[in-house]
């Protein structure tokens, strides 16, 4: 039986047309962490054939966001304040994963720290870094602050 | 007639899948300057029928990319080094606009500065900012660095 | 005679010893704006007679923060949750000038824009631009969140 | 002995007005890794008597530029491209230790990973972290790029 905050950040992760849109799906939800998937498919390329830096940024503020989310109330929503990303190295292979882990967990700011990997023939690759700032919102309509 | 910049900037973003994939284009190109247009749909939404906030980054990322390549000579590629995007309103409405303009334009750094705008019944919106690095590069396997 | 913002503003910048200790001065406080000055000295020099990037950010950090708390309640503090700047040419001259200027004031959470000029000769470069996230807080000993 | 590239830190960072400004030192150079101290006094505090938040930048800032000088050639300089910063927690206490680790070391820029802790009565906090790009450079009036 999954508790509530793992059915809380599925559920939320599933209502997200975008994440459908490139066929991203959460593979692990911890109280502070949270594990993204995404395979390789055009759908997702730039030019070169690599996954693309704006998929790359999306993964890693979905995985701070959903991280940030497990640790909220159930009366709350997680929203994006801003986030910083380095990219560290071309992400060429089958599968992106991006882990978000939140690093301090204030009443409303959450700070979270994200890597993303890609898998390439068994071999693991850290392709970006990511720091992120989550606020914690009770309205839908609310926008950070 | 397109002069040569304005073509090379349109022929790399009509290569990229994932542009493809969420329905972005280009409107306009400029030395040093790019403007690009998201409708909204379904694909770019998140929970709440706003665009998503991976699509907003992956916009500003490729507005700053495409602003910085019109700068760059004809054997050489843009490569995000890095970006840092604040959300500063929900993205709610029928269009979303990024326009990335480079500050400074060194011999392999170009500093570009990227505004989003959500337009909705004839109202415009800044819904985020961003800072990004973007690299020249003369091999697409070429990391930045 | 001062406003109330005004007066609380620059009574809270003389209260920090670091500024005094590299010589900056407030030069102008309005609603969601403020701008500090910082003549050249041996004391804020890197190795080549510039002033010291780390100079410059808190220069930055400062501005930020003082426009965001020029917009507050009398029983708030501003604290910098984050901020991110972007080094654009070698700061060399005599005089820094960093300009904050609230983009979006939240409840809680203010963004902030800063350039950061250097004057040398008459000829004003801008040197460094930063985007800052400052919040808001009801006690001394609070932390962001 | 010292070998050479830790000569050329130690040496660099004498250099700077603004280390010995604030009173830090370097505790420990690696490849790819640099330790700096900041002892507490009244010249970098904030108005409530904790470090100043600008301090902590310029300590994060330079314990990633020497991290990225460890690895250059000795014809190379250090060059700070662009960083960001997260505040986590109030920095009060007696010494600040900032610690820069370099994540990826490309032909012309590196990727700093820095965090700063504040040691109080034997007692270590995160207190902010940041991510840094650092160029290098083969001229001193060069800037990034």
């Amino acid at each position: 039986m999954e508790n509530n905050f793992e059915h809380r950040v599925r559920t939320g992760f599933e209502k997200q047309g975008f994440m459908s849109t490139i066929g991203a799906k959460i593979e692990e939800v911890q109280p502070g962490f949270c594990r993204i998937h995404l395979p390789f498919s055009e759908r997702v390329a730039q030019q070169h054939g690599f996954f693309h830096g704006g998929v790359i940024s999306a993964m890693a503020d979905n995985a701070a966001g959903f991280a940030g989310y497990s640790l909220m109330s159930s009366d709350e929503q997680p929203l994006s304040v801003e986030f910083k990303i380095n990219f560290l190295a071309p992400a060429k292979g089958k599968l992106l994963e991006a882990r978000g882990k939140v690093l301090r967990s204030g009443r409303r700011l959450k700070h979270v720290n994200v890597e993303v990997f890609c898998l390439d023939n068994g071999i693991e690759t850290l392709v970006a870094i990511a720091l992120a700032t989550i606020a914690s919102s009770r309205s839908v309509k609310e926008i950070p602050g």
